[in-house]
């Protein structure tokens, strides 16, 4: 249907349905989103034949086995994101809260009040359920979004974004509300970037590359996020056994993601005792190591099918694989150094019992989430408590962190006086 | 000093200098205050001889009397900025405030804190007390800032600055925390803006211009903001004395200010009425008129001397100066429509008895200050109780409306457990 749209008409439908969806109340929100959900549903057999052309030409186009189970979609995994997008309807709406109300001295009344951000763009990559999950939190934050997805899985977009809009029918947000780009062509990518007259806020969530081509060339905020390199540092007081679970928690649990482990940095005088008994508990699970030289040392000959020599970029490199860099500090401020260095400030935590440590080291570390005796698998949107997640801020502007209904609003100070002038 | 530093060296040093401030005590903080402020004191014959220096070359080069004016410091301007950079003292420390507290059901107990921006670059054009009040701001937040002042103030800014940067030494901040690029090559600009690995704010003050270049250019997010061109609409139900006098400070009481009002739009059943009163009393403090055809046919013939047919752009200009414009609309629907497609979003308002009314109008524009009978002039960071303001933002990211002490800073998520695991 918006096939043959250009950028800037689907920019200006959605800056205009913007100014509709800010003022529909939660209630019909939520109706709407229950009709989306209803419709998906109804729809599941033309989306699952539109992934499965989707899946067969990436097959064919030889992508990887991670990628193509990324891209594939099956009824329970629509079921999943069908209940995913029912569970927003219980969150609360944040448009129109008060955030702050004073009286002025000379009477003025200050309301400000939370209101949707407008227009979101969010350009993504392989996966379909950012589609459904975009559009869910979207909607019911007051926003209108611009979705681009992956070319890979444009088959499933412009089925699920039919299904969506087909959903809309009948309620009062307009269909534009939610709209794909559908044509794949990159030079769109840019040609949307350059659209701030009316759009508000460019989340992309992808690679390093997706997200300094958008630094580089829109005009519109971006939101920059989603790369980890994360640290943990097992202090000298650190109970090692525990210490060694966490490890393996942030390392194994799901290594393809943003918050999973990429360095650990062991104190010194643990050292020698502490890394063999990580290599060995980890190797068990297929985590292979690069190792700086003191580390090595104290690994050397027992572990060599699995520990390698840290290469000089290795500290530096976001894994989102079973592997884990090792390095021996001298103490928590080298610790502090070396992730002041290397880190994305995405996430990054100490394991310790002495509490002296712990709060230098949470006073110092400058990243969005710093942990104390914790995994940094927990740096999401349903872990931390905020209901579910757009993307995973890493720069300071706005949001740090994950970014929920919440981050996707802004506010508007309301001032009331009596014919009030400025003495 | 930091004439010979290359743009990176100075972005550099400011990133280090930041690691190290953002840990300063609010005391430490202040005391530098302090410091800096005697400092400028005792260096007013140097300041107060680079700034005549900036004066004369600037009248040789011919400059308008209104920008000679913003220039120019005396003793008495000197020591008002003083004042105000003693001020900041007394303002609340942003800097560890707890914004949130909670456990979570797992047992982790999460915290998230305001911490610094980082480093922010502030641009701007010929005000010499900028220098000071951004300095003093950004130090007092926890923030380094790299200051790029305009060419006809670089005397007077070079001389504010060494003096600052010896106000810090033997203070716990380095110099480095407050820097000047002293060259004026415009490239240089345009090199700050690629700075966004050492940079993480970009605050222009000035012109459209300069904005719209920061936005275009600029790979580190930028604070837009500083033009307003804003709306009051009286409705049938206003006071229309009382609302005369709003009107007259909205406009008169500094029109050269970016919340000065430039647009009046009139209920047309009381237009006919309220129109020539308003004129009238206007017209004698000397503010000119600019006309839609429906309001010059009211005002006909009368003060003719004074109201001119409102040109096709006229109602996109901000006038910043004694000019205003007239319009006549059927009712707050169509005063909504006319806010929606001409204001910049900064401040408008309505003047009306009907609360109703007053209700649709706050609920349907979406400027950073929306007023009920009061003037746009409160749109200000000292006006709104925020203490002092750095900018006013007209952009909907990171924060709307006059930004103070706590728009300079970020948060971080700080996330104790015993050892816990993602299930």
């Amino acid at each position: 249907m918006s096939e043959t749209l250009s950028i800037e008409t689907i920019c200006r439908q959605a800056k205009a349905a913007a100014g509709l969806l800010a003022h529909v109340p939660t209630l019909q929100k939520n109706a709407a989103l229950q009709k989306i959900a209803d419709q998906l549903w109804s729809e599941r057999d033309e989306i699952l034949a539109a992934n499965a052309a989707d899946v067969s030409a990436a097959r064919a186009a030889g992508i990887s086995e991670a990628m193509l189970d990324r891209l594939t979609l099956n009824e329970s995994r629509l079921q999943n994101i069908i209940t995913d997008l029912r569970h927003v309807t219980e969150l609360a709406d944040p448009v129109g809260d008060l955030l702050e109300e004073k009286v002025l001295p000379n009477g003025l009344v200050l309301r400000k009040q939370r209101v949707p951000m407008g227009v979101l763009a969010v350009i993504y990559e392989a996966r379909p359920n950012v589609t459904v999950d975009v559009a869910g939190l979207a909607l019911k934050s007051g926003n209108c979004v611009i979705l681009r997805g992956g070319s890979e899985t444009i088959r499933s977009n412009r089925a699920l974004c039919a299904a969506i809009q087909r959903g809309l029918q009948g309620t009062q947000i307009p269909a534009a509300a939610i709209q794909l780009i559908s044509d794949t062509d990159r030079a769109l990518v840019l040609e949307l970037l350059q659209m701030d007259k009316y759009v508000d806020m460019v989340i992309p969530r992808g690679g390093a590359g997706l997200h300094t081509f958008c630094r580089e060339n829109s005009r519109i905020p971006v939101i920059t996020g989603g790369m980890g390199i994360c640290h943990l540092f097992v202090d000298e007081s650190a109970d090692q056994e525990r210490s060694i679970e966490v490890i393996r928690n942030a390392k194994i649990q799901r290594p393809s993601v943003c918050n999973a482990l990429d360095t650990v940095l062991v104190h010194q005088s643990i050292a020698a005792e502490f890394l063999p008994r990580l290599v060995e508990r980890l190797a068990a699970d297929r985590v292979t190591f690069r190792a700086e030289p003191a580390a090595l040392a104290l690994l050397n000959g027992k572990n060599s099918a699995v520990v390698q020599p840290a290469g000089p970029e290795d500290f530096d490199t976001e894994w989102l694989s079973l592997v884990l860099g090792l390095k021996v500090v001298p103490g928590v401020e080298e610790a502090v150094q070396h992730i002041a260095q290397h880190s994305t400030a995405h996430s990054d935590g100490i394991l310790t019992e002495a509490t002296e440590n712990a709060a230098y080291f949470v006073e110092q570390v400058d990243s969005a989430a710093v942990y104390v005796n914790a995994s940094t698998r927990f740096t999401d949107g349903a872990q931390m408590g905020l209901g579910a997640e757009i993307a995973v801020s890493t720069q300071r502007l706005h949001a740090r962190g994950p970014m929920g209904l919440n981050e996707l609003t802004t506010y508007k100070w309301i001032i009331r006086g009596s014919y009030s002038v400025r003495p």
